[in-house]
């Protein structure tokens, strides 16, 4: 049996993948796997033979926190989806040969949906060709919309830095005693976790939002601005919305600004503009002071906030991997199985991959109050023990401190 | 001589307004003033007879230390500016009766520029009437921008903030093994401390961002996207710039944009769009991902990641206006003196009020390099002790608590 195994990370950064990363890398070498080798920039990278060895980078024992402090993507992360194997098998092929180059015996990918659908071609080529490539897929997303898996190791962060910083724009929207309009955007296309974790701001220091608006049910815009005057006669208005907020007509919010019917490289269309869209509406009815503020990438990428059960569950579904790897699973997936909310209890668990691959989980309709306007008790309920305690960053020279590949010395063009 | 004590908070909140607060209340306490009042809503809301008497709502000692780490005003702010004395006394006349009826005999007013102009003019009404009321300011604001003190309060924490959100930004945009720019729009509408700030972020783990655009200078949209051209031939591209970037004509870059030509509802031009526009012009003339990030309020609010050094002098600055009042100062201003950056040394000192008073003080034009995209190590020597270690946010139930009037019972109308 190859004794060597290689790990890459996929899909939008987070604050915890890297403590996934360190979950896999540490597991292996604690379990006899001689090499632990790193794809730079996932499997778009192996396809170029750009790999590390994890060893000549995370060298001491501090290396792993910092590692786990870090923020995106240690290793690089790519947007590449594999073809299907009857319509390219030369990637295929080219990708096994590589492998087999490394002897390698055992392959985690660290992702999202497209990183499951890598992970389930992978190993159906293996089975295919019969290999003995043990092939894992290891969660990670800010979104939460995997299936199966109670959450997604990378919300819990997520989740928490928004629910923090919607405390204190709320208390900075407060401070004047005027009219005035916050419109919060935040990330989470199709899926409304993320927008829904500004409601565990809540407490008993804080009010929460006003109102918040999830992707699952389309805004009509009069009635928000209706809403919005009620809020605005007796306090100052503070709205949380999702970036792929849509109108009854199918449109997004966002293409309702004329200037950002911008594509970007992809063709994607660029979905930013909702929350200002909403501000500029409001305050050209209302002549009120509205702000908008897009919470943008440092949402996903704020370790200096971390949730301490999310960073931990990450490290943990990585040595989960590896430990079913080793006990000769394949095609599988690390979920998490939530045995109890009161007291919070969580246990890794493992599916076939092609029972979350490519299928995404929005919040329940029954947990979006009937006004359409804000989560139900339940969505609270559930995500307020994921962004519990946390991990503070080493902090040098007053600034939270990470390791990179760069930092370390790492070239592009070395290998 | 009248023993109570009047404090109010005026201008953009911050991170640390409130430690100034807990210095004042705290000291006021301890060398025996009676009673300590807060103006609602500064002294617009001390004109409508809006006010607490402090010990009702700061009752144990916990208070004090959540007051201290709780972001912009409790008490409420205000943008209110005093007529000159000779255009309308009875402001004035109505001010000082309202005084005289709480038997206050020392006035504290923490702010930035408007707010040293309002503490000049009472204190010169207070003369000319031969009022026995102290006045003294005690400086705020993140924008850095007051004559002859070192630095102000509540600068140091939003540095901190936009430097390690720039080093977590700058990691995000290395994820991706592509051709991917990001701009990051910093506040400071005249002056460029806060954009400065995020050359903070690079040490031996970071590269810090490529290019720095304070407003000192104007920039060329031409040069900008040449030398944009040469960074992205070789990484990623972060790129911070002021919210009040100005093209070579004297406009914002943030007109340049169409749509946001809108001014608010006080005629104010809203100057956010500068990164977006910078964004959106590099995308359409590179055909590469741009990202525009705007830190909007959030650099001023973020009170979950403070510096110490910040938090601790807006306190002391607070506690000497006290101690100067009790002295029998009058029309006079706190400043903080920095009597070595290595180790970094700084003590309260104080001036005239008229001598900080409306005059703004920008970055000096020799810390910025000499092709007028970066600050020097001038800069960063000046900046770096302002961001130094931590005062960690009590957290409860995962995020960080605070104090505020609405909490603890307060509602406007009572009064």
């Amino acid at each position: 049996m190859k004794n060597n195994a290689i790990v890459g990370q996929s899909g939008g950064p987070t604050s915890v993948i890297n403590s996934s990363l360190a979950g896999v890398f540490e597991s292996a070498i604690n379990r006899g796997v001689d090499e632990v080798y790193g794809m730079i920039n996932g499997i778009q990278g192996l396809l170029d033979r750009k790999y590390i060895n994890m060893s000549d980078y995370i060298v001491e024992e501090i290396d792993i926190e910092l590692l786990k402090r870090t923020p995106a993507s240690f290793l690089g992360s790519c947007r590449y989806k594999l073809p299907n194997i009857d319509e390219n098998e030369t990637v295929f092929s080219k990708i096994f040969e590589i492998l087999d180059e490394l002897d390698i015996g055992y392959f985690f990918y660290i992702g999202g949906n497209d990183s499951m659908d890598t992970t389930m071609k992978l190993s159906a080529y293996g089975e295919k060709i019969g290999s003995p490539i043990r092939f894992i897929g290891v969660p990670k997303t800010i979104d939460n919309d995997l299936a199966i898996t109670d959450h997604t190791p990378g919300y819990g962060s997520a989740a928490k830095f928004i629910a923090s910083v919607t405390k204190e724009i709320i208390l900075d929207g407060r401070a004047y005693d005027l009219k005035n309009a916050t419109i919060v955007e935040v990330m989470g296309r199709n899926a409304g976790w993320l927008t829904g974790a500004a409601a565990l701001s809540i407490g008993s220091d804080c009010e929460g939002p006003d109102l918040i608006f999830l992707p699952e049910y389309s805004i009509n815009i009069d009635e928000f601005i209706e809403k919005s005057i009620k809020i605005l006669e007796r306090k100052p208005l503070v709205v949380v919305v999702s970036e792929g907020l849509k109108i009854e007509d199918g449109r997004y919010v966002s293409e309702l600004a004329s200037d950002i019917s911008i594509t970007d490289a992809f063709g994607h269309k660029m979905l930013t503009g909702t929350a200002r869209y909403l501000a500029e509406t409001l305050m050209r009815r209302m002549k009120c002071k509205a702000r908008s503020i897009e919470l943008s990438t440092i949402q996903r990428c704020a370790s200096h906030m971390v949730s301490r059960v999310d960073i931990t569950e990450a490290y943990q579904v990585g040595g989960a991997a590896v430990k079913a790897a080793l006990e000769g699973e394949t095609a599988k997936v690390i979920i998490l199985k939530r045995e109890s909310s009161d007291p919070y209890i969580c246990t890794a668990g493992i599916v076939d991959v092609g029972e979350i691959a490519n299928i995404e989980k929005k919040v329940p309709l029954n947990w979006i109050n009937s006004t359409k306007d804000f989560v139900t008790s339940d969505f609270i309920r559930y995500a307020s023990p994921l962004v519990q305690s946390e991990l503070t960053p080493f902090m040098v020279s007053g600034l939270p401190q990470h390791i990179s590949l760069n930092s370390r010395g790492y070239r592009p063009d070395a290998k």
